[in-house]
């Protein structure tokens, strides 16, 4: 086993110990990254001399005695649609294949404040808006349990890149469900934090009332480790939540009573509907795991789940077209085709519906903190399917050919964009081909620290086989 | 002087020490509308026996010593845009003009719990959608001053029977700054305070981001004493503020030092520029009496407000057709001409162009939070013009002809809903016609207590001569 390939969580405490320099492992990391990129097309750049530098200087404060924490010298990659100071910044496009900015997004800034080393800028959706990576200017990134297999999206590079140890973490984005299904499909976790809780600011938008930032790392003890650091009051970023941030992996232990008086709901409606057996079998054999360790189940049902998908892409379309209006005008022809077109929908949707969909939105929000009041979490699958061929038109779903990339059929994510509560994915199995299967579990406002618990006590109780990529 | 004449401020003790009883009181309010309605046509429902009812119930309890307080047995008027329980709510609209609805506005029961007696609905601008209250089913109401004249809108009922003395207050609404511009157009007191510190529930919205309730009286003591009954926490508006809400007659007379130590500002751009010079001289007439009080003032400018109006057109389009699309489709031909014109361009709103004003409308609240770091107060006219004839299709201002109905001709008012700070309205002189000019005061987000403190010793040390109604 490589040194990349271990968790911050086995990694930090011999960079503590000053067993491990920071040098050597991001070495491996690049290396790693030069031996998987030709397969996977994860990163859109790699940042060799900048992270060696880091490296050194990470070593050097060490040597000191000046340890920083969980994330020194652990090397980490960032979707390309977090700014990032003299280093490119695409977001998958075209149209800012020369963006360059001058200054960092704030988590970068926060990372590099706690240590962690940027070795590159991973591959994503075309401006983030879609779910499967395949995009038309940097090509594909591809799935490392199957390189013919789409890694999910939008930010389809950070996750495979975790999968792969290219990056021991890697921060996303998720205005749909684009950090959890790709940690879905490839096997890794990923977490929504609340919306408000983690800093957009230097973070390309996409629906800037539905976006959120947010790490996929190997573990939940890594995923909780990197939130720790990444979340907090950011007064520049109006739309930021002054509420304090816990440390994250001190609650994963918190209690000696495993999940007693945790409630978890199941809600059939729209979670279970439409979906893959394979990915239903897996997900529902997780129900008995979290009983085992003292939770108890329920049954919700939340009605207004059936009209989401929808109204968000309401949402969707308009605000992301307020902010891509400039650059259609001046030159259409340098987006790809797909997003082109969804973009310019949004050209036509009216202002009477997007205020109707926020209006509803707010009552939905209402509707589901009275329903949280009866449970601590909501299960679900994160995904309705695993990951299916690059570029392929259908697929095979319930006996019918569908599309899968019409709306919905992918995805039982946006919920937690609609409502903007905290949600992440934890991986529950492997379906006959060895793709990834993952699990879903979102919670109330600011209570990432239950979703937390729960994920790393299921992670250690679970019993599925893991495979090895092919 | 008649009864109802006077002011709360000098009713209330009388009512208290039971030297007053409110029966006779209510019974002369309805006497007042029925003189003056025929003129006025303020009124669009007169409540006689409920007010009566309730005048005997108050009277009831104050002589068994249950007094609640300032407001009990003083009559008042509320706009008919808010609901009210077994109560015609018209909107001012053909469209609504069966309405009777099951529950009264928070307001309404937060007044009748305060003892105040509603003695009817007030005329408006049909759904709150106009500064004019040309009203084309109920007709226009007519200013107290002038009955050829308007008496601004859309509160134009509330503000011209204040002004008649056929209610003691009245409830008002503000969208774009529909208190204030009757306020200063018919000689009264009118204050909006911060968007989230009175409920709106049960409200009718025009636009829901920019819409206030509050109240219109004949002096600050009374506004304050009306705001303090009114405002406060409602759980079941999603949009309400949970901050205390200080005795807002209590803090008037707070401190020896009148005015010393606050710091007012002016600014020339938007608010004095395109003035009736009549309006500009009363306005700046006032400077010195703040100085004389003790206040400093400085000069401002706030580059930004030269597009508040259309960003603010942009963003009441879009929420109002949201709210009328089902009307407008069943029933077109039940709006008032003016009003379904003004509706119907909403239908092609761009959702983008909403999203991109709603953004600069987060910056801009952010700028003049910094502006407001450097002063107390704003001060500047209400409105540029005086009250102008009902149906006049052009006016002459500044040597030019306009139309007065059009965007930002009338209004100084809209900055304030745009950024949803605190505004009140306060008499500052009449012109050589002897219609009534309005002073404005804006301020930090949620300190209408020094806005009501200012106008307040203001009104104590003004010494322009009032005129009486010809």
């Amino acid at each position: 086993m490589r040194l990349v390939e271990n968790t911050i969580e086995t990694l930090a405490p011999l960079i503590k110990s000053k067993e491990l320099s920071p040098v050597e492992l991001v070495k491996d990391c690049l290396e790693r990254i030069n031996e998987t990129e030709p397969a996977l097309n994860a990163y859109i750049t790699v940042l060799e001399d900048q992270a060696m530098l880091a490296a050194y200087k990470a070593e050097k404060e060490i040597m000191n005695g000046q340890y920083r924490g969980h994330l020194h010298g652990i090397p980490y990659s960032a979707k390309d649609l977090f700014t990032t100071k003299g280093v490119l910044t695409s977001a998958g496009s075209k149209v800012l294949s020369d963006y360059v900015p001058d200054e960092d997004a704030a988590v970068i800034e926060k990372l590099t404040e706690a240590g962690a080393v940027l070795v590159g800028k991973t591959n994503l959706h075309e401006f983030a808006y879609g779910g499967t990576n395949e995009n038309e200017y940097y090509g594909p990134a591809r799935n490392y349990w199957n390189t013919e297999m789409i890694p999910g999206g939008s930010s389809g590079g950070s996750g495979t890149s975790v999968a792969a140890s290219s990056s021991i973490f890697s921060l996303g984005t998720d205005t749909g469900g684009s950090i959890r299904m790709p940690a879905s499909l490839c096997g890794v976790v990923g977490i929504k934090a609340t919306y408000g809780r983690v800093s957009r600011r230097g973070v390309l938008p996409l629906s800037s009332s539905l976006d959120h930032a947010g790490p996929l790392a190997k573990s939940t003890w890594d995923v909780a480790a990197v939130l720790s650091v990444i979340a907090g009051e950011d007064k520049k970023d109006l739309t930021s939540s002054k509420l304090d941030v816990p440390d994250y992996i001190e609650t994963l232990n918190q209690g000696d009573e495993g999940l007693k008086g945790l409630t978890i709901g199941i809600c059939e409606r729209y979670y279970f509907e439409n979906i893959d057996p394979e990915v239903e079998q897996a997900v529902r054999a997780s129900i008995p795991v979290f009983e085992a360790l003292g939770a108890h189940i329920i049954e919700v049902d939340i009605p207004s789940l059936s009209e989401v998908t929808q109204l968000q892409g309401v949402i969707t379309s308009a605000e992301a077209y307020s902010y891509h209006a400039k650059h259609l005008a001046e030159r259409a022809e340098d987006y790809g085709s797909n997003i082109r077109g969804r973009l310019l929908m949004g050209h036509f949707t009216p202002a009477w519906a997007y205020v109707q969909a926020q209006r509803l939105r707010k009552e939905y929000q209402k509707q589901w903190s009275e329903i949280y009041k009866n449970m601590d979490i909501l299960l679900a699958p994160t995904t309705a399917i695993t990951a299916f061929p690059i570029h392929a038109e259908t697929i095979t779903l319930g006996g019918k050919v569908v599309n899968p990339r019409d709306l919905g059929v992918l995805g039982r994510t946006s919920p937690s964009n609609f409502n903007g509560f905290p949600a992440l994915s934890v991986p529950c199995g492997f379906n006959r081909q060895g793709l990834p299967i993952g699990l879903q579990l979102q919670g109330r406002p600011f209570e990432e620290a239950i979703l937390l618990k729960a994920a790393y006590a299921y992670e250690q109780a679970q019993t599925f086989v893991k495979t090895t990529a092919s």
